[in-house]
C-alpha cells in the first residue's frame, strides 16, 4: 500500500491524522505556519477566484468562543493557531470584477479575454441561488484545506479539519456575515498528544483500492 | 513568497497549473498515476466516511463522449487518463453502517463506540435533504482531489481539474446515477503540450496574502 509513492509523501500520509487531543506546550513555529498558509494560498481554484478568506484565529478568547461554538473540541484552544475558512456567501458582478482586475493588471493585454470569459461565468453564476454559489465557493475552500493539510504532513506538523460546527455561531463570532463570508471548515494546527489522544494508536483505516477506485478500459 | 516552504514543495506550487493542452503522445507513468491514487486514496474524509467513488477512466469511446459533456475540453481526450470523482448522491443507514463495520473490522473492540458515533451521525445526516448530502459528500471529494493535484506536482505530473461540464449528462455516461453517485469534479492526468498551450506562459496570479488571510490576534 503506497508503494508507487516518494517515501517522504507515503511516510506523511501515514503520519498524519485528525489529532483530537493537541499539547499546547508544544506549538508550531511561524514558519511552518507560513508555508501552509503558503501552500493554502497557491492552491488552485475555479477560474481563480480563491472565493474564500482565511482567518487565522490566535486570540484566546476567541478561540474560547470558538470552541463553545464547536462540541467543545479541546484541539481549538489547545492548537497553535486556528484557520477558519469562510467561503463568498454569494458570487456577484462587484466580487468577480474584482478577479478580472486583479487577472488583468498581473498578465498583460489579458483584459479582453478575461472579460469575456467573466461575462460568461457571470452568466452562469449570477442567476443561481445564493446557497448553490455558496457551495460552489466552500468545495474551492475544501481543495485550499487538502492542500494545507498535506503540506502541514510534510512539515511534520499536525492538524485537526474539523466540520463539526455551528457555522452560524461562528459567522457571529467572528463577524463573518458583514464581510459576505460564510464559515465553511476549520482547520487547528498545533502538534499532537499523542498519550492522550485515543485516535493517535488506531490503525489508519481507508477503503481498499477496488472498492474507492474502478479503472474502466 | 512561498520562502517559508521547502523547496521542493515550493517548486511543485509554481509549477503546476491547470493545463488547458496536454500532449497525448507522452502518457504518464502506471507508477505515477497509482502514486496519485494512493494519495487520494489516504486522503482525510469527514468521520472517515469516503463518501465517493473516483472512476478512472482511459476507454476511448467513453473519454469521447466525456469531451462532448464538457464543453468539448481536449484535455479530456488528451490525457492519460481521466478521474471522475463521484459523490454519494445521499447518506443512507445502510452506507453509514458499511462504515462501521470496515472500521470495527479493521480496529478491535471499537464496535460499541463507533455505533454511538455514527448513530449520533444518522441523526444529523439522515434527516437532511438529499442535495444537502451530496454537497457534503462532494466537499470531501474536493479534499481528495486536492490531495492528488499536489501529489501530482510533486511528482512532476500534469492535472487538469475540471468543473466545467454537464453532470447529469456525465452521470449518464457513467452510468452514475444506478450507483446512488452524483459526477461532482474531474481531474485529467497527462502532460502539458506548453508550446500549444495558451495558458502555460502566463504568470501565476494569487491574491496577495493580506488578502486572503486575517491574523486575529
Amino acid at each position: 500500500m503506497l508503494d508507487a509513492l516518494p517515501s517522504d509523501l507515503r511516510d506523511a500520509l501515514q503520519w498524519r491524522y485528525a489529532v483530537k487531543k493537541m499539547d499546547p506546550t508544544k506549538p508550531v513555529s511561524e514558519d511552518k505556519i507560513t508555508a501552509i498558509k503558503d501552500a493554502i494560498q497557491f492552491a488552485p481554484t475555479s477560474s481563480g477566484t480563491q472565493p474564500f478568506k482565511v482567518l487565522d484565529v490566535r486570540n484566546a478568547e476567541l478561540r474560547a468562543k470558538l470552541r463553545g461554538a464547536a462540541f467543545d473540541q479541546s484541539a481549538i484552544t489547545d492548537s497553535t493557531t486556528v484557520l477558519v475558512f469562510a467561503a463568498w456567501d454569494n458570487y456577484s458582478d462587484a466580487r468577480l470584477d474584482d478577479v478580472v482586475d486583479h487577472h488583468a493588471n498581473e498578465r498583460p493585454d489579458t483584459r479582453e479575454a478575461l472579460e469575456t470569459y467573466f461575462g460568461n461565468l457571470k452568466g452562469m453564476y449570477l442567476p443561481r441561488d445564493a446557497q448553490t454559489n455558496f457551495e460552489h465557493a466552500a468545495r474551492q475552500a475544501y481543495i485550499a484545506l487538502g492542500f494545507g493539510m498535506l503540506t502541514a504532513a510534510q512539515l511534520q506538523v499536525d492538524t485537526t479539519p474539523m466540520e463539526g460546527f455551528d457555522p452560524s455561531a461562528v459567522d457571529d463570532i467572528l463577524n463573518l456575515r458583514e464581510q459576505g463570508l460564510k464559515s465553511a471548515v476549520i482547520l487547528a494546527i498545533g502538534t499532537r498528544d499523542a498519550e492522550n489522544d485515543w485516535l493517535a494508536p488506531m490503525k489508519k483505516v481507508r477503503k481498499q483500492e477496488d472498492v474507492l477506485f474502478e479503472r474502466i478500459d
